[in-house]
């Protein structure tokens, strides 16, 4: 299986919904989700904010952070997990920013990359730099953000079953 | 050149921007988009509104409209591509809704799919029924609307060639 079937297979025995907002991914996040037959009954929608000003109106991302730090930071990824999650109305928010290249964007290097994953106990960063052209970057940013939604899935699922025993 | 990049050049040559508001296609028209380069100075963003009420909450779709006809309709597709142009502040908006498969929804068969594009000038329909699977579907879906923007894009510089002349 993919990790974008592994994610909607461990949300979906969670009765769990997901929306997802991009920036260098462009919508590759929710077009993997889309892909897996299904999907409808798990995947709420997505935003592509590509434009650092609709990371604010789209997302709610404080517009002073975005000024302050610019959209490649891990504070951003963070707010746009958990502010897809509140406007679309899902239980987890998946968010991806960072530089595809081959131009560095606010002094930070091509590869550059934080996906953030908000579920109902908090919200998690990773932080990357990803080798490869913009197409190669963008790819594994997409796997970046769906193997960690998956890692705290099953993280989340191990504590439980620990606790219960 | 692909059609997203030959509707990227039409576009920058007169300035304008675009956005996109998805259902079937699930983010892969923004993908196409963003995967050309320097697509960063038109594109603006895009919304994927998988879920039906999603397309009323964060495109504006009247929800009449929706209740009545189900997502996949002509004058759902219009109301998509306004609404992501003026949600998303661009000049442009394109927007795609159909049944992607394998089952029917809401009584149309896979296949059936409507794309629409919304410019200053107004908004046009293109309403069809393409073959193949899932993924087949989709990708035509993509095709399609980047064709009927630049259809429309080229149409407008020739008529206005024209009455130059």
């Amino acid at each position: 299986m993919s990790t974008a079937s592994d994610l909607l297979a461990a949300l979906g025995a969670r009765g769990w919904s997901v929306a997802v907002a991009e920036s260098l991914t462009g919508g590759l996040v929710t077009a993997a989700l889309v892909d897996v037959p299904g999907a409808s009954s798990v995947l709420r929608g997505g935003v592509v904010a590509y434009a650092t000003e609709l990371k604010g109106t789209l997302l709610g991302v404080d517009g002073g952070l975005l000024d302050a730090r610019g959209a490649v930071d891990p504070d951003v990824a963070r707010a746009m997990a958990s502010g897809v999650r509140a406007r679309l109305g899902a239980d987890v928010g998946l968010a991806t920013t960072g530089v595809a290249g081959p131009d560095p964007q606010d002094g930070n290097p091509p590869g550059t990359v934080h996906v953030a994953v908000c579920t109902p106990d908090g919200t998690t960063v990773r932080s990357l730099l990803l080798p490869g052209d913009r197409g190669e970057v963008r790819a594994r940013s997409v796997d970046a953000v769906l193997t960690l939604a998956v890692d705290l899935l099953r993280a989340d699922r191990g504590e439980s079953a620990a606790s219960a025993g």
